[in-house]
Formats: structure tokens, sequence, C-alpha cells
């Protein structure tokens, strides 16, 4: 694969051009684009700043099929340069949560909650666009919505050419929910927000964790290391973390945990003893087994980083899930509100100089656009949680 | 193993004494016991008739261990005999449902909500008694209470000796809920409510089963059987049953099955697709395997059946759980809600001959209690979904 020698700032693009990456399966080409025209509900962000995710990279590496021609990159932040004339009528899950958000709650329109999301705002968007009407979304699963787009995961269209991360602007489609974020969260914290961050807050609610839960967290990757903090912020009594890592259980203590642990201390650890939410973040088999293994009667273990079906199996005892009596919930992306929830915690964060830091380090120093090659690489290097790219 | 040659009603039983029918491990013996002198809170029941449970005959093949010697039995209805003065206050679980109950909302007491259960009574009660102050038990886990006494599965001590269902009489601890049950009501119909009945009560209500759900049930035995009718009195939209053996497939049709099918057919049963609840009651591998692969977007798993830790082992792709979103959870026994919940559904079948004539059915003709060895002859013969003591 190649990155292109277009840089778009040097690209000399006009008021009505936007630049992206266009991947073709075998490589990126960087392309210029017309700024398009928008639809019925539809708005235009400027990206400020992506962040390359996991998901990323394992369509480079063919272990998920994405449409193509696909712009990738979906985790990102931006400002609205444009939008279609948005109704003000109030609605959607983030209806009266006091954070300006738009979505899915106001079928076929981005338009805002008061106070309306404008163009000019710094905004963090959900994952995809969602229908809002089908019955998984009237069910409160817009993240399996039967009409689902997702971002970065999309074939390009003639009307629908901005479809991801890794341009300029993104093209935002009606049925996404658009949530305002602060100017002065730095931008390294607020990039990863609309999928690391609210994808941990969608699996913390499914999961009910709540005050005094005694927490394991299996995995620190940039979802562990933000459900160490998560929990901490939803009033956990304890977090352990576990990771094959020295360096990631290094990180996960700054992010918040009382105690880290390798995975073969965990039957051990008396701190893990008496878990009532389990998060498994790694994906890998073993952790899964784990996280069922470490749960205390009632217990609810969310399973969030097998994304790959077919991928791998767990061998697990069903009576311990009987006898027990755990929840072992699925969790998938997010819904709207999730993302309005990791917007709240973010902020948190931010006034917490020391753990602000510590998220903002596990972010790279951002490549250009045109330097995509180089920040593939270094996200594959694993130094980083995330490697940024500033469009 | 034989059972003793006294016949209860040949025993010239006196109005002080009771019979019971003692396992110490390798055979029973039946003896004769004084009625106990009741404690605060406590209750006398006449057992009217227990069933033999698949718990009791797991426990006499070695695949669980139960401290003894011990009364085994523990599905039953009986008639209140005697009360340690109940306090009237109301509280527990029941207060408020209309129906009669008595339990821990009231610690150490088995005192009766209005209207009182009182002396002469026709009731079930929970399986165990529970000491409503624990962790589990303010948490709503009574049946893992961290001082749960189990009625059949406990070692008889100097003042508990009438300590199961296979007796003439059971001594009921502080801390067990009493529910009334009319009178009208077959005996056949009602003996299993404290185990089968109340236990696919429990894992509906975990699995949150209610009107519109698109329901599979896995495994025809009782409590699968039970789970057709249960999901058909919440007003499921369609209840599929799967079981290996045709006689059980035929029977839930009985019960009010729309479809049956082998497990082998499971896949390509149009009417499964779409399950939104999975009740898996067979405690196979395959069972639990096929319940979490015929799971929709959304749905919840309930697994019920397989009870014994160490026995089994299943292999799941834990990406299903996860991008599918599923809700798996473990259902063991019941709180004492569940058990008011399953007379009220009790109550529903009575009124439909047909249905509850297809629940008697499903029980043996009643052998004497001096008779067990012939009892659990028959029940490991497999006619019945169970074999009937009458004391």
């Amino acid at each position: 694969m190649s990155a292109g020698l277009l840089s778009p700032s040097a690209a000399g693009l006009g008021g009505g051009e936007a630049a992206a990456q266009l991947y073709d399966g075998s490589g990126f080409r960087l392309v210029r684009e017309p700024l398009p025209a928008l639809g019925p509900g539809e708005a235009l962000v400027q990206v400020e700043l992506a962040t390359l995710c996991g998901s990323d990279l394992h369509t480079l590496a063919g272990h998920r099929s994405t449409p193509l021609r696909s712009v990738l990159g979906h985790e990102a932040v931006g400002r609205v340069v444009a939008m279609d004339a948005p109704s003000a009528r109030p609605g959607g899950p983030g209806a009266g949560s006091g954070t300006a958000a738009s979505g899915i709650g106001v079928p076929g329109t981005v338009s805002a909650c008061a106070p309306p999301i404008a163009v000019g705002d710094r905004v963090t968007w959900t994952v995809a666009a969602s229908c809002g009407q089908c019955d998984r979304c009237r069910g409160g699963l817009e993240q399996k919505c039967r009409s689902l787009l997702k971002y970065g995961h999309e074939a390009v269209t003639e009307r629908w050419r901005l479809n991801g991360g890794l341009g300029t602007h993104v093209h935002l489609l009606a049925g996404t929910t658009l949530v305002r974020v602060a100017e002065e969260l730095p931008v390294e914290l607020v990039a990863p927000a609309n999928c690391a961050t609210a994808t941990v807050a969608g699996a913390a609610r499914r999961a009910g964790l709540g005050p005094g839960d005694v927490v394991v967290v299996v995995g620190c990757g940039l979802l562990g290391l933000t459900a160490v903090a998560y929990a901490r912020w939803l009033g956990a009594a304890s977090v352990v973390a576990v990771d094959v890592d020295a360096a990631r259980r290094a990180s996960a203590l700054e992010f918040g945990a009382d105690r880290v642990c390798a995975p073969s201390e965990l039957a051990s650890a008396a701190a893990a003893r008496g878990a009532s939410v389990v998060l498994e973040l790694s994906g890998h088999p073993s952790g899964v087994e784990q996280a069922v293994a470490v749960a205390e009667v009632g217990a609810r273990v969310a399973l969030i980083g097998s994304v790959s079906e077919g991928a791998t199996t767990v061998i697990l005892d069903p009576a311990v899930i009987v006898r027990r009596m755990l929840t072992v919930v699925g969790s998938h992306n997010y819904g709207a509100e999730d993302l309005l929830g990791a917007v709240d915690f973010l902020e948190w964060v931010g006034a917490d100089a020391a753990l602000s830091a510590a998220f903002t380090r596990a972010v790279s120093p951002a490549f250009a656009l045109a330097e995509l090659d180089a920040a593939l690489a270094a996200a594959k290097g694993g130094r980083w949680a995330r490697v940024a790219v500033r469009p």
C-alpha cells in the first residue's frame, strides 16, 4: 500500500474541495473531492483529528471485510462546517440530558436538541447512522439498525464520497447523532470519544456498572484503560486491571486501577475476589474464559473484545454460569446515549490534569493525512494505544 | 438401597409422630420421628404429595453430594398443621401481590402477609430458607443466601429431623416463604410448584420473557414443558420446543408449543428464526451451544439445565455473543417472588381443562412412602416427567 503524495495543505484545496485517503483493498490513494451538496438532515464536518482504531488495522490485515472502495477511519472529532436546515424539534436519546445532541429520535435528520448544534460547533458523532424506525432501533439497539451505515466501513457512492474519518471532511448522514464537545478539551482526549470511549460506555451500561461494584478489566488497550477510568467515574469500589503486557499494566495504574496483574496471577489476586462486574476487552479466548471464571455469584460479565465471528472459540462450564447466576452480555459498538455518557465522562477526565495527561499520552503525535503509511506503521508498532492523523 | 417395611399408614403413628425416608448414602430407612417443637417463626407442614425431581436422582446417582444423613425430596405440596405464633406484619417479596405469602422480607420468620397463612391452609413453600439479611438476599438473590438451608439437601440435626419432602411432614424453618395454594387445583399440578414451576418462573424473569417474545425452549422434561406453557401465559408470540425424544416433543404440543423439532432440525426451523428468548433446560452441552446459536440480535438466553459444575463444557464463539449483543443469564432455583408467580400461573393452568390434564398426565400415580424403591425405579424408567410419592 502507498500513501499518495498529495498533502491536503499543499494541495491547494479550494473552499469547495476536500481530500480523503481512498482504500481500494490493496492500498490508499489520496483523492480530491468536491464538497458534497447536503441532503435533508445531513451535515458536513471538518475533521480536527482522527485516531486509528484496531478495527481499521483489522480491515487492512484482511480480518474483516469492508465494501470497497472506502474511506477508512471512524474515530474522529471535528467541527461542523455545513448543516442542512436542522429542525429544532427536541428528541432523540439525548433529549433532556442537558448535552446538546441530535439524532435518531428524530428519524431522518441530524437536527439538534436545545441548544441546537450549529455550524462552527466542535462535535463528535455516532460511528453509524441508524434509521430510528426499525424494530432494532425502537428496541434500543440502534447500533444493530437494519439499515445501518457505518462511517469508515462502507463503499463510497456517487453522492456519499467522504464516508470515513481519514479525510479532511466527513459527510454525516441523517440518523447520525452529534454531540457537542467542549473547546477546552485536548483533541487527543476527545478524538476517541465516538469509538473507544462510547463503546466502553455502552458496555458499562449493559453490565449495569455502578457505585460500589468490584470491577475487573481484562485487557488494557485503549478500551481497557478507558474502562478503568470509566469504572472509577461511575463509583466502582475497586478496579483490578489485567494484561499480559507490563507497560500496559503500568498505564492501567495511571488510569486509576487499584491493582494490576498478569492473567496468570488473576486467579490468586485477592483484590479480584468478589468481582461483581467483569469487562472483557482483550478479545483473547483465555481472557473470555478468565472473565467468567473470576466472576462472583450474581456478577455481570460484559464481553466486548471478541469482534471477529469465526475467529476464536472459548471453552466454558455452563454450570458456572447457572450456579453463580451470572449475566454474560455481549456489547458491540454503542447507542447514542452512550456517546452522550462518553462526552460527560471526558469532561470529568479533562478536569483532572493527571488523568487527562494519561489519556493524551496514549495518543501519538499526529501524522499528516498524506503520511498515512507512516501512521499505519506506527499503529502496528504498538508504542501508542492510538496513532493520530491530522488532515 | 432398600425401602423400609414400615408403611406410615400401617405404622400406627400417633398424633405426635411423623415418618420419613432417611437416606444414609447407600440406602433408605423409613424412620419414625416425634413431631418437632417449633422454634420462632417455624411451621410444620403435612405433606400431601411429593414428586421426585431430577436432582433427587442425581444425588442417588452420586452426581451431587448431599450432607448425610438426609431426608431427600423437596418438590412437594402440603397443609400447615402447626405454626409458631406468626407476626401479622406484611412484608416480603409477596407483599402487595394479592397472593398470601410469608417470607424473607420479615427476616427470621415465616409469618404471613395478609391474609395470613394459618394452620389448615394448603401451601407450597420455597425450596430453601434464606436469612433475608446477607448481601445476596438484599441483592435479590436469596437462593444464593450465605446461610442457605435447602430442603432435601441437608443433613438432619438433632432438632431438624424432618428436613425433606420424603416424609409425612416437613419442618419449615424461619426464612422460608409459604404461598397458599387453591384447594381445587389437582395435587399433581401443584406438587411441582416449588421446584419445577418456580424455577421456570425465575428463569423467565431473568430472561425478561414477556409479551411478543419469540421463544425457543430447549429440552422438554417437566421444566421445559412447563416453560412452554409459562411462555404462553406471559404472552409469547410463538414458542418452539426442541427435544431429542419424539414423545416429549408430542407432549410439548399439548403444553402449547406452536412447533416442535429435533435438535438437528433447529437450525433450519423457520419458526425458530428471530428467537428473542431462548430457555435452555436440557443441560446438554449441545443444547447450550444451540441455544446461543439460534438467538437473534438482542436476544436473552437463559441457561437453567446445566447444574453440575465440572460435569460438562461447551464451545462457544464469543464474537457471536458480542456482535449479536446477546444476554446470557444463568438461572438457578428461584426467589420468593417466583414462587408467587408460579402459583399464579398454576391457577391459570387449572382453569384450562386440557392444559391442566397435560400437566397432571406428566405425573405418575402416587407410590406410598414405603414403596420408595419402586417409585425410584419408575422415576429412572422415564415414563413420567415426575413420579409421585404420597406419604
